[in-house]
């Protein structure tokens, strides 16, 4: 993995629940060592369990390099010698935040500690390192070693742009937030899509199923091409973004003003289990992830090969395999 | 097209704008002969031109049908012997409403009649019909030869059973609203979204390209697979969705409290334009259109290939070809 002068050959995972335990998977398939480390006794069978699994995934996709993988039950030896470090603890402040002067304490200033948080803010989980600048949040979407989102909130330029390129080495579409903000972007994005989804099963207008028979069938299929922004630019006609905010503009604003501001009552719980139940028909959740992740896959391969010139694509995958 | 007794040869498509031509092309590729009218001058040219790029499209699905597709300037003329109706005329609600009094006076009482409105709701546009029970809301997604989503209001259970029939034959996923809501559902969803995405411009949290890169390279792909309840689902570990209700309820909760509420403002409407005409990159209107076809054909083809028996999954295109 190599940045100019830069070059990362040992990257510490501490934290190997789900998130972690994919961060491995992607770096040891791009070639990359990793020390990996976790206070859970079962820690070791499930991470190289899951890694095994999501090698072969990602076989598929040609990221055949094999790193080694160490598992090391004590977190200064996963540092020691580490280029990179990708926390991947339990979403709590206090702890992340003392975890992360841990770590910050234990490694030379260069290293870059990025921490996979997707709830908390950096201000608040660096407050306590020496070296703060070199701490950041490289926030993934499940599961990062398919899916290409970063989310980058950094302390300085500097830092923003070196864990860009080591995460774009990884084939990763990495996202450099001007500003930090709780929830970042794409689950804020979700967040308020989600709301108007639970307001509609609220309302009683479809059932849950449906409700997500329209999205995956309707505009998620776009929206795995182009963003919100793109796709009201092509809604637009010849005239674009700018003919359609003048034309539709008021319209949007009237729908933002009704759409819905359900609560999770007890109720609301109700009928959104119940839905799922139905929508799933039985199907156990592990059958569910299997089929989802073979989707993105077969997603991901197709859009490749269909817009290799599509702006926003994520770099091809292996396009920073150290040769 | 048949289903038991019903059996559909002709199709009129009242307004041949982008929703009619392309609905046109489904119809004739699935062998459906189509009477199209529109009182536009150059509508036939357009109609012919669109509906040519479409047939090729369609053939990669190996949707090979070719009805007849005959236009005729006279709207009754369209209307005389059809067994369907799709109107596609611009979203005024009082034009609506006349058109739609109009075509439901020249048919017999038992030819279905589908509105594509989006922004109309159905008990408004029927109320000057003499036969209102069998004129229905059928929204699509553009482009509907390509996106499968078909949102459906009707009158009653009868004229949706028999609605969702005569679409599921053409290869699409019909979705029945138990109660008429403005914006239907995926409407509505992609509005909250696009709230949250603009709120994101306007406070400067990241780039138009940058907001956009997130949603396509994170959740986006997860949603042309499956829907925002389901994804919560799997979010909840081994649980599902009650768990991840009980645990992460009260979080979303708080998340929905922080979403934006911005206003379409001149100075946040020129920050939008000027994103997208960073991240277009000087690329015009039809070639963005042009890609995102290919990426719809690409994704459809894969995920169809990957997940033949997902739920959701739209029926296989062809599956109610006439033999």
């Amino acid at each position: 993995m190599s940045r100019g002068e830069e070059r990362i050959s040992r990257v510490a995972v501490v934290g190997c629940g789900t998130v972690g335990a994919s961060w491995a998977a992607l770096f040891v398939a791009h070639g990359l060592d990793v020390a990996a480390t976790d206070p859970a006794p079962d820690a070791e069978e499930r991470l190289r369990t899951f890694v095994a699994g999501a090698l072969d995934q990602l076989a598929g996709f040609g990221l055949t390099g094999r790193g080694r993988l160490d598992f090391v039950p004590a977190m200064a030896d996963a540092l020691d010698g580490a280029g990179f470090v990708q926390e991947n603890a339990p979403e709590d402040e206090g702890f992340k935040r003392c975890l992360l002067a841990e770590i910050d304490r234990a490694l030379p200033p260069d290293v870059l500690v990025a921490s996979s948080t997707s709830a908390l803010v950096r201000s608040r989980i660096v407050a306590d390192c020496a070296t703060p600048e070199r701490v950041l949040v490289a926030h993934p979407f499940n599961p990062p070693h398919l899916v290409p989102l970063v989310e980058i909130v950094a302390g300085t330029p500097e830092a923003a742009a070196r864990a860009s390129a080591f995460y774009a080495g990884l084939g990763r579409r990495p996202v450099v937030l001007r500003r930090e903000m709780p929830g970042h972007i794409a689950n804020r994005l979700a967040s308020a899509l989600y709301r108007e989804a639970v307001h509609l099963v609220a309302e009683g207008v479809a059932s849950v199923a449906d409700i997500d028979a329209a999205l995956c069938n309707g505009p998620g299929l776009r929206w795995a091409l182009m963003g919100p922004h793109m796709t009201y630019h092509l809604g637009g006609g010849e005239g674009g973004i700018a003919h359609y905010l003048a034309h539709l503009g008021p319209s949007q604003e009237r729908r933002w003003a009704s759409l819905g501001t359900p609560s999770l009552t007890p109720e609301v719980q109700a009928a959104i289990v119940a839905g799922i139940a139905e929508e799933a028909a039985g199907r156990p959740i592990a059958e569910l992830e299997a089929r989802r992740d073979r989707g993105l896959i077969a997603v991901l391969t197709s859009r490749t090969e269909v817009a290799a010139d599509a702006a926003p694509t994520p770099p091809a995958p292996g396009a920073g395999d150290p040769a």
